[in-house]
């Protein structure tokens, strides 16, 4: 888009302190390459909640509707653990992706070479590994009706949540899958539970026809989830793109992020349907979430936020070039040698968020 | 119980092979030990389905019922996952869980030391790793209703199931999960997805209650899902007791269980009510599944099977000292460098099927 209008969400936590870092890095490229963005600041998370009442106020979603990306840092923390299920800091990420239909999310686990060390897992196992994890954001059982925690006539609580996919809803998704598998190593795992649930059964057919009709081309392999959280912990390398629904998702995406070691320096994206308009709705945010045990402490990793907003001008603004620019810079620097405390190994030098920010911009 | 009924259910795949090791031990207890148990077999699974058209024959469901313990193999392959959805043979446990109301699923993720190796993990992060996971199996996702797929008047597929879960569920497998912590090193992680899902937020709310009222004395933690497979792929050694619902406790027990690198060890005990008369109805079985790509060469290790008779002996018969002189004769078997393919490391010797149960016969 001409006018690259984008809204950036601090949020809680470490999200302000590796948010401004990157703001660092847009200044550099207005400075330095000419570029223009548009940019308006919202407010998101508990601190929306302590200013609006809201996790996510209509100002914000309408903001978000209006730019041409999102730029989101983290939501949450202690002091709003207590606070009623309607006003939790989450709904700020949940109401974003269903309002804005952000239903795409990709989450890449990527092992960097000089980052090796830092996985749990032997090196043999993770060297050069690079997954890349398409999870449903819209729809499953984060929104699925009736949901609720209701009491019977005896005083006894019952809880309740609903599985629901809708055949477009799964397809749309496969589809982001598919297409990635093509820029890729050509391969998809889509997971499920389809020997115990009815909706993984959907998924399977659906996954599966989807690849018949338009993608016959890719190789597809479907997985049970827990065999793939097994598969992962044992030989990730044998995944190239998986696709799973938002629950298995969530907790697989993360999964392959802890394998790398390097959760401080994994981005992601989620994405919309490409409107008649060519517009795309898309929210860029790291995976770490806000980490309050380290906030305010100026020793966050900012990469992952910085890398969010890498993906952001390669996928929302077409700017291959600046972003691998930004990737570069972030490689040389841990080829430097500099870690932030996430990623500390022995030998190297131990360096806060800003200096790493600083750090980032004099190797661009 | 006097007369120690057993009910033996080998199943399909690698089930029958590794089964039937586990018979010659209880043949030594017999001969070499003067213990005498009532021993019946029974269908369950692909097997069952295609000689009496059903997964899990009421015959089988009754002879569960009247047995003291029952010793479960493996279902499921290929050959029928073509079949509708009500002829999975996966109904065979799943039955037998729901009605004999096992819904405390104990799965030990233990790493020997001989086997260090094997994991995926480096040796420091997994030595001597002893991870208790407690998951509930009668109710969940698993059968909740409403379920199924339905076609609309547009002709497109929705998917639909039901997480649910009442208090009395969640309170008397958060019960197990502390009394089994109490014998061991007092912690309880208790997971779920409290930001998301109003199942969650129950589960976490009455595991909460259940520890105040009745186990004060135990350190509880919560954790969300997500984070928890996160932590175990990072930081294993920081858990005890892992408490799960259904789905959750799936993922991340056979996660736990890719972590040990030894799946071919691991049993696991699922335990019912304790009744009026004393009695509480029990199902042991190898964490590993059926195994179709090794069934019927001779090639699958025993060791769950028989480790899992081994818990048999202990949790339902009270044979503290016969289990552990199995456990141990297993241990001894791995020390003197014997090992069947799926744990083999470079120096060792390979050997299939019964020569491993040999092998354990003649440390007996
Ligand atoms: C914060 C939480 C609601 C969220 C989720 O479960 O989707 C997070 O874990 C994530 O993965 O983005
Ligand atoms: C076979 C399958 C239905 C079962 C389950 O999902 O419970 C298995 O994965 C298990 O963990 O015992």
């Amino acid at each position: 888009p001409a006018n690259k209008k984008l809204l950036i969400l601090p949020g809680d936590g470490i999200g302000p302190e590796v948010v401004r870092e990157t703001r660092r890095i847009i200044e550099w490229l207005e400075r330095r390459r000419a570029i223009t963005f548009e940019i308006e600041e919202g407010l998101v998370g508990g601190i929306a909640l302590d200013t609006t009442g809201s996790a996510c106020p209509d100002e914000t979603v309408e903001a978000a509707k209006a730019a041409d990306a999102v730029l989101f840092g983290s939501v949450g923390g202690p002091k709003w653990d207590s606070l009623p299920f309607d006003k939790r800091p989450e709904l700020g990420i949940l109401r974003l992706r269903k309002d804005l239909g952000l239903f795409a999310n990709l989450r890449p686990a990527v092992v960097l070479d000089p980052l090796l060390d830092a996985s749990a897992l032997k090196h043999d196992l993770v060297r050069g590994l690079n997954i890349m994890i398409v999870r449903e954001t819209t729809s499953g059982v984060y929104f699925g009706e009736p949901r609720g925690v209701t009491t019977g006539a005896d005083g006894k609580r019952t809880g309740v949540d609903t599985q629901l996919y809708h055949e477009d809803e799964i397809a749309r998704v496969a589809r982001v899958a598919f297409e990635l598998a093509r820029q890729r190593r050509n391969k998809v795992t889509s997971v499920d539970k389809a020997n115990v649930m009815q909706s993984g059964r959907l998924w399977r057919a659906v996954v599966g026809e989807v690849h018949k009709a338009e993608f016959a081309d890719v190789e597809l392999e479907h997985m049970y989830a827990d065999n793939c959280a097994m598969q992962l912990a044992s030989r990730p390398k044998q995944f190239d793109v998986i696709l799973a629904d938002n629950l298995f998702g969530d907790v697989l995406s993360d999964l392959a992020a802890a394998l790398t070691g390097s959760l401080g320096m994994l981005p992601s994206a989620t994405l919309g349907e490409v409107q008649p308009t060519g517009k795309r709705h898309a929210l860029y945010e790291p995976i770490h979430g806000s980490a309050p045990d380290i906030a305010g402490k100026g020793i966050a990793n900012p990469s992952a936020q910085i890398l969010s907003f890498a993906m952001l001008l390669k996928i929302s603004f077409g700017m291959e070039e600046e972003a691998v620019l930004i990737e570069q810079a972030i490689e040389k620097v841990l080829a430097g040698g500099l870690r932030t405390a996430d990623i500390m190994a022995p030998g190297m030098a131990r360096i806060g968020t800003s200096v790493m920010g600083e750090a980032v911009l004099r190797e661009l």
